[in-house]
């Protein structure tokens, strides 16, 4: 394996609440990975006023980036990209507390105006999610941006100040709110929806939600649901379910509230208002979900850069390269898994009349051959349930919950065991259990033809009456270790797959 | 990270009921890992006359041979150790078939005497175990080999045939077996027991017991008391446990066997003369109990290469070698490893009057500095979790099994969390609780201490009075992200576990 040379790079975010450094490794072209993160409360707009930031959260706030600085420096970030949003871009020192920060620390650090702080939410987003066409909704602690998507571009935002922080600390001073307060609110939040000239063009389109208070609404839906997965990646957050969590919010004080399964205990107290925002939007554009996108503005500053050599930093194939990504970021051996990965494909091929798939399961089945042994990462003993463990933990791009799912069972069984669904019943459709068993059967084929990881099979190809499958291997030489080991561990499954006996041959290379 | 050399050393063991390749990646004097295993069940024994192996015993295993050669072959294995034990040793035509293998498969086969099998087994355990003086049980399916062990070296060992499955094979016809059957099993072990005149050298002493029909009476144990480690290192089997499944296995069919938690389905019909064999050695030994090494004969043979610069082939430091081992296996950051060990020894030394712990704890908090961000190799969020679910799921060469439950305790709450031993509870003595919040206390500092990664703090001095801990941190520069983070994240758990308010300052480093 060739080591490539990765660097680091480090994003600032000083937030209205919240200031957060991450630190991304990045191969340029090949992958990257979150490396470490740190977050601090600086609550920047406390006792903010016409004058603008108060003295106290410029220090804080000069403190905290004097901190991060040294700490990008001391780890070796050899990029620092630093912004600041919402409470830096409306207060009236905010320019005078930028030159303080160049003066002082000698960061750079950038004020983000609204609409650019909706397009990097943007960023985050699509290379995240696979959409082509949807409204994005990006709440943070002093604003929320509010973004329309056309062909997986941006096209126009709007930065608006409902920020969960914002919006509490001006309407809500009672614990439990009372319904004046929520009423008031409402009003405030449906005004200046009112005010967007263009929501209309978003009513009825998918909507993708992104920052903390929302992950943390689903993250509380997750736990009420006993969702399987350990990762909110194309989670969907229901509008019945925000209308739920807002009226069990409604009834608990604070203390009551952090009790609440899933919920982050710095965001109890903001997070009614950021719900109610979530349900104005959902029935403003009568749409009855959205869908969560783990990214956001940091990790569109970070793709700025990292996908700065192609004319917008979007992937065209978020699926194709998160695939990969995590592949390479677990040090796959790239040639068998390619081998596994032409031959199974080859076999969903050959057998499609007898299967009807198409691309969708093609797809899974094609992230599964990259994907299958990277648990040997953790350790050779049970590799494919450390597979499985590893798709599950981490999610990949683009997939709906669903089909992460099935890639994490294909890569459970693409080695042994009877294919079973056990565990994500509530994600998978009832047809999944027979596409899973024939997918795996595939799989486990391809991969006990590649079992001496040389490449020596070049193709297969497949006929069938009614009782019997032949399956014939082409190989220059004889494949002795690939068809014992295919016989013996892949034909089985295939045998009940496809309701066949199973006859393999060798066929010498003719010059096809 | 520099990348270093590794090479594949594939060990072919060929024995009496099964075949098995193990596929080992090494890096000379730096780490292991296995890499790739197949076994194959040929039945040597099958058929078996004085005229040797049957004609089909040697085309079963000519063709297997011949298989696992061309897969090492085709993996690139860069050395191939080939073996057979007791079925080719036993057989009169044994030499013949050692030429033909040579002739045919161009595999140079070597028969291991029996007390050079019992030699293999003892390097193999003795690589995993940290005894300096033992007994050394290995059951296998032709034979059984009893040695001894003093000052970590090879003293004696005798082959018998008490393999499981010839032993089954000769005295069990029915299904259960019966008493008449069971007292004529029972009767063979004691006279071959009595064949050993230095049986009596070994009574009293640590029992160690390796091959697959011990770790399945282990693992068969392990599931009927909820054991929560995943791995068997060190595991300790009473005689109470092996009594019992002896009294199980009696009552129960085949078929009925099979139903039983943790069995091995291919060892079900053998595994009752097994049981029989550890407590014939158990009473006859006068001992309660045997601890399981998981590595036996094959690890034995890939060790005497691995470590052929040794005098013997057998480490010193065990547990040293295996914490690096692991430590290695998942790429940690060496030089942050090494520094916060070194802040977190100095730590415990300074504090030692206020805990009162020795080398035991000193041991634990060494490993666990060294592993506590391996975890990040699965992923950055929650790498404190990933860290103890790889300690716990591979376990650690020569630690006992409460010592690993501790080392991935530790890993687990390095950095956040309220120490809990919660699920470990039955291997852990009622003391534990204190020595993970304390030893947790100093690691999570030391930690912090290092937040900047680049090892900046040189030293931490320690001195208190009954309400006050005063901890001096030295660094030639000001730590200003060490001392921001250790006391934000550090300081609360040092002073609970430590009873004192804790107060931090810096001194510049003062030609000490």
């Amino acid at each position: 394996m060739n080591e490539r040379t990765s660097h680091r790079v480090a994003v600032i975010d000083l937030g209205s609440n919240t200031a957060r450094v991450i630190l991304m490794s990045a191969v340029p072209g090949y992958s990257f990975r979150l490396e470490d993160e740190i977050r601090e409360v600086v609550r920047l707009r406390q006792g903010m006023t016409t004058d603008g930031l108060s003295p106290e959260a410029v220090e804080r706030a000069l403190s905290t980036l004097q901190l991060f600085s040294r700490f990008c420096r001391s780890v070796g970030a050899d990029i620092v990209l630093a912004t600041a949003t919402s409470a830096v871009r409306d207060a009236a020192n905010g320019p005078a507390f930028i030159a303080q920060v160049r003066d002082e620390i000698g960061l750079d650090l950038r004020i983000l105006d609204g609409e650019r702080e909706a397009y990097y939410g943007v960023i985050g987003a699509l290379n995240e999610v696979a959409t082509d066409h949807c409204g994005i909704l990006d709440i943070g602690g002093g604003s929320a941006q509010l973004s329309e998507v056309g062909d997986r571009r941006y096209r126009k935002g709007i930065s608006l100040t409902l920020g969960a922080l914002a919006l509490s600390e001006r309407f809500i001073d009672s614990d439990p709110a009372t319904k004046r307060e929520i009423r008031a609110l409402r009003e405030e939040i449906e005004i200046q929806l009112d005010s967007i000239a263009w929501i209309d063009e978003l009513a009825g389109k998918e909507l993708v939600g992104l920052g903390g208070t929302i992950r943390n609404l689903a993250k509380i839906d997750a736990a009420a649901r006993g969702y399987p997965l350990n990762t909110l990646h194309g989670y969907s957050l229901s509008r019945d379910a925000v209308d739920q969590s807002i009226a069990d919010f409604r009834g608990l004080s604070l203390n009551q509230r952090q009790k609440i399964p899933g919920i982050s205990s710095d965001r109890a107290d903001i997070i009614l208002a950021g719900a109610l925002v979530v349900a104005a939007v959902l029935r403003r554009l009568d749409i009855d979900k959205l869908t969560i996108s783990t990214s956001g503005l940091r990790e569109g500053i970070f793709f700025e850069h990292y996908l700065r050599d192609l004319p917008e930093p979007v992937m065209r194939d978020v699926r194709g390269f998160g695939v990969l990504n995590m592949a390479r970021n677990y040090r796959y051996h790239e040639q068998h898994a390619d081998q596994v990965k032409l031959l199974s494909g080859r076999l969903f091929e050959e057998l499609e009349p007898l299967h009807g798939y198409g691309p969708p399961e093609r797809g899974l089945l094609a992230a599964a051959a990259l994907l299958h042994d990277i648990g040997t990462t953790v350790a050779y003993d049970g590799h494919h349930r450390h597979s499985q463990t590893l798709i599950h933990y981490n999610g990949l791009s683009g997939f709906t919950p669903r089909k992460i799912a099935l890639i994490a069972l294909l890569a459970r069984f693409h080695r042994k065991g009877k294919p079973d669904t056990a565990g994500y019943e509530g994600l998978l459709k009832k047809r999944d259990a027979a596409v899973l068993t024939r997918l795996a059967a595939i799989l486990r084929f391809a991969e006990f033809l590649e079992r001496g990881r040389n490449a020596i099979v070049s193709d297969v190809l497949v006929d069938w009456d009614d009782e019997e499958l032949r399956i014939t291997v082409v190989a220059t030489e004889h494949p002795a270790v690939e068809l014992w080991q295919a016989e013996r561990n892949a034909v089985p499954l295939m045998e009940s797959a496809f309701g066949r006996r199973v006859r393999l041959r060798w066929e010498g290379e003719v010059g096809r």
